[in-house]
């Protein structure tokens, strides 16, 4: 892993940090392959209007940039992560007005999933850990993560994935993806307006299906819908789409949307994804 | 500021800590004075439970107290803050088992509070920010903290703290404190088994007022129910016990049992607080 501290090579933050004391930052997560950082400019806006909900100040693109380069993307195969916390200062959480951002940037080897998680699908299994409803912090990808983990520590390797739903039942997203549902050739996806993270890959999967002339519903989920559902499949930017196959006792086929948003995600990566 | 990370003076934290990456962790804030940390096992039993519910593993008692000793707080008048992360390693949000954990110890200058918040009283604002009902997370003093940045974000000089209520709309705590209210000459606060934290101080009062013979319930308040106490008063570790003075258009005496409790509380800490 090779890591900048706005901008310096560096494994360390100060201990004062907002990041490390309260949690108090965004991050996003991307591919880069063939000299290119997928979906960048998606992300990089992401993350100013995360920043701008949560007053932290952007760093800016060009700064960001600068890191990508100094890192060696171009010759890169592998994960950028981007973190930008609300720097140091402020008086217990009193957040400082307009203070000093700190930026990580580091670059991550490229996961290799097994080519049966395309090609078949995963196996999904549903967490306990509710995800509390707060509409002042729902879609961003913000360095709260305490839900999510708890969510992951449920299982061990059994499963690939698993469903967090909100504290009124309703079904909300992934530990670390969106999930999407295919019934009747409708795709279906939780509304992220009360809690869940506002994923890159989920906007650009919706805006495919509709240009595609899928229609296309974002609305409250119930759990139990999945089990009449035709298709099913998880979204994030680093695993690209993977179909469930498997969720509680029920199993399902790679059905023909799931086949066709692949394939569109895939050009749209350029083929960072496995064959 | 003097700090200890893992026993050893250091300003830094490793990039990779979870408590960075993901808020993973916990923490407790004490005052120290005439070589005493007060409440120091109360403060080491809270953060015992809250590892034990997040899974993260404890790094003891003898370990703390050496790092107390190590920071030359028989001699320090101040505020110590104590911080447990789960550390390096796991893959993404999923937990390591059985991990090293990252201990932060800090020596801070005590604050010093004009003797008006306790003689009169303070001035308080309600927060718009809403606190998630998370029944995996409440009561825990975990790194999590973005609501309550959001909330302190809310005013600035004006008061001296903001109330929060959850997203059904009870009253919960203050960004910084626990919540009590006097009612006939019943003691009232606010249960913290949805969201909030299980202050130390916290408990420390309601202790006292039960050996006070003081009527005692734990319960969902609803905001507007502030209008109609007789007391109001907010309570950590650090402040000990602030009468509100003003909350919106409403003004509060300090009260009987308010005087009552705080005068039990300045014993129990030995009168670090201002007389």
């Amino acid at each position: 892993m090779r890591v900048l501290v706005n901008g310096r090579p560096s494994e360390c933050v100060d201990v004062r940090d907002r990041g490390f004391q309260y949690g108090d930052g965004v991050f996003t997560t991307l591919r880069v392959s063939g000299g290119k950082a997928m979906l960048w400019s998606r992300h990089l806006g992401r993350l100013a209007d995360a920043c701008s909900r949560l007053g932290i100040r952007y760093p800016g693109d060009e700064a960001l940039a600068a890191d990508l380069r100094l890192l060696g993307s171009e010759a890169a195969e592998g994960v950028i992560k981007i973190q930008i916390t609300r720097g140091i200062g402020g008086r217990g959480y009193r957040p400082v007005a307009d203070g000093e951002p700190t930026r990580v940037v580091s670059l991550h080897p490229a996961p290799e999933f097994p080519r049966a998680y395309y090609r078949s699908g995963v196996s999904v299994t549903r967490c306990r850990t509710p995800l509390g409803i707060n509409t002042a912090l729902a879609g961003i990808k913000h360095t709260n993560r305490l839900e999510q983990v708890l969510g992951r520590g449920e299982w061990a390797d059994e499963f690939q994935e698993g469903l967090m739903c909100d504290t009124e039942g309703f079904l909300v997203e992934g530990t670390m993806s969106n999930v999407f549902l295919v019934k009747a050739g409708r795709l279906e996806t939780p509304l992220i307006d009360r809690c869940g993270v506002n994923g890159v890959m989920r906007r650009l999967v919706l805006e495919i299906a509709r240009s595609q002339g899928v229609e296309v519903h974002e609305r409250r989920v119930r759990l139990e819908e999945l089990a009449s559902a035709d298709e099913v499949f998880l979204t994030n930017c680093v695993i690209g789409i993977w179909p469930v196959a498997r969720l509680a006792d029920r199993s399902y086929a790679v059905g023909e949307v799931t086949r066709m948003l692949s394939a569109r995600v895939d050009d749209r990566q350029r083929r960072v994804l496995p064959e």
